[in-house]
């Protein structure tokens, strides 16, 4: 494959809590698993980088190094960082972008920055009036996208129709499951249930194009009732982190069991095997990482704890976004809506 | 014990999916656990108690049953239902403690019901804006309570405020813990971190005079971070609802390795007593029921799927109230804050 058709993904090597590690080693994977079709440059500190891949045997993949000189720590302010630090590795990334040099691009560091800065570099896509962060979540049928987890703490009801837009399209693109189910996130089945925001996303989600199946309630998630589901990221950040607390609460409830029992202890043992593929479905790594829909390019957010095997599986996930386009679809899904989701939106932009 | 002096509890005999077994064989164990000091009073179809009663060989205890002609149904809209039936357990047993027969009230039927006849019979409580459902979680370090989890959708600071101040006289009284650490559901830790909502009430704890720990997060609910966990009832219902889920959620998972791994199975023969323990430990039973907090009076709702354990455990809950003097604390708490909770609570009334 010629080096103009290569999809091009360019991964800060700097953020998340192992890095540069994890970065570096995702990136030896994802080069190996695919190959000849993907162009991968890493971003941040040369010879820390350089070292990384010696130390993997890496030295000789083609993966190009972008040097930059600054790093946006974990617990820093977003915008004020992104303000200050003009040569970060996420900002010389999403640079690369920008100019045309790369098609995606993957972080596991400071969430708030990655999304700050990608929409501050990249901007919205047009018609979008709020970009989302959508998170898998494992259920009894399969997995789920919740969106959004985290971006915008106060929506309006036109922002939760866009989520359902764009997570419709993602979920089918990704599963290829063309009719997703759209649940809307709420307390109680009626239309009438709920907060004020919710009651007034359900009219407008009854009345659109969606495969809208009303509210679902917290108890719904995991049983799979709806493929995507929609509420504020301040609802969705919170039922996220509590889903990821979930596995540490209970394998300590359990190594309590285990302390005291001795045929709990052989019982754990002999279930070993069973429960690693018990967390498997519940592993975030699994999914790779939270895409950012709704920017005019694509930005995968990865966990902070990402292991190489996240950063990889990030990297597939942003393979699919650029083969299946994924902008491309939620634009003229949004242009084809224009006289449906409108004055709020078009005042916006 | 004089009649006089006995704490006297009004149980709806007709809510709940199991309605009449486990509110009258929960009447039946509350009564032989607490014996001489309550004065039980059943309330609902009075041929269906009392063959409820034959059949548990109870004929001969001390229980009273009051005759009410309607149910509501779990399905039923809850005002509207009030409304039309005067005659229901619910109402029946409310009024009970509205006329001085009745020092509180458990229902395992229609929890909106049961929160509307609540304030529509007994009121609220001088100075409380808005009551709130109070919901025991399990965490790595006990327990902790999360209010609102479902009484109110849209929360001003204020009623954040009032939550944490009930929820923190609640729980003390509870655990015996005089000092509870009050965490501010949120996303982010900073004070400037989360929606409008969070954001102001932040504002109002710090200024205030309860034990406040600052905002928490979704991932420190199961940790224990907080004892008192105050959001608006929207939230709340949700992260109960997911909470409740979990289990099922894992039984199904564990069940499919189970299925097709042998040694898989003997290791969970010998973790299921571990298990049980473990499942005890999320078991909604274990706390007996959510109070609402902020009525005058005494009224705990139960879980539709109430056992007669759960009923038991929630008789004993009605019995800390009474003798702590759960609601005397908070007008007097709030009666002292009165500078400091103004004129939104002032204006309310």
């Amino acid at each position: 494959m010629s080096e103009a058709k290569k999809i091009r993904i360019a991964i800060d090597a700097m953020g998340g809590d192992y890095a540069p590690f994890s970065a570096v080693a995702g990136t030896v994977l994802a080069q190996k698993t695919y190959g000849d079709k993907i162009k991968l440059v890493l971003v941040g500190d040369q010879a820390r980088i350089e070292s990384e891949l010696k130390n993997l045997n890496a030295g000789d993949l083609p993966i190009e190094i972008v040097p930059s000189a600054q790093v946006i720590g974990m617990a820093e302010e977003p915008v004020e960082s992104i303000r200050k630090k003009p040569d970060s590795s996420i900002a010389v990334a999403l640079n690369l972008q920008k100019n045309g040099q790369a098609d995606a691009f993957i972080s596991a560091g400071n969430t708030g920055a990655v999304m700050a800065a990608s929409l501050i570099i990249l901007g919205r896509l047009q018609a979008v009036s709020r970009p989302a962060i959508g998170a898998f979540f494992p259920t009894e049928r399969g997995a789920a996208i919740v969106l959004d987890v985290g971006a915008n703490s106060d929506c309006k009801a036109q922002n939760l129709y866009q989520f359902g837009l764009m997570g419709s399209i993602y979920f089918s693109k990704i599963f290829g499951n063309e009719n997703p189910k759209v649940g809307l996130l709420s307390i109680g089945e009626e239309q009438s249930k709920g907060n004020e925001l919710t009651i007034a996303s359900h009219k407008l989600l009854s009345a659109g194009d969606l495969n809208f199946t009303g509210n679902i309630e917290g108890q719904d998630i995991l049983k799979g009732k709806a493929d995507v589901i929609i509420c504020d990221g301040f609802v969705g950040n919170i039922i996220l982190k509590f889903a990821e607390s979930i596995d540490s609460f209970l394998g300590e409830l359990v190594r309590r069991q285990v302390r005291v029992n001795l045929l709990a202890k052989i019982g754990a043992l002999l279930l070993k095997p069973a429960f690693k593929d018990l967390k498997k479905n519940l592993d975030y790594a699994e999914y790779g990482g939270a895409p950012l829909l709704g920017i005019n390019g694509i930005s995968i957010i990865c966990h902070g704890r990402s292991s190489p095997k996240a950063i990889k599986n990030a990297v597939g996930m942003a393979v699919t976004m650029v083969e299946k386009e994924i902008n491309h679809l939620i634009e003229a899904r949004l242009a084809a809506n224009g006289s449906f989701v409108p004055s709020e939106v078009k005042q916006k932009q």
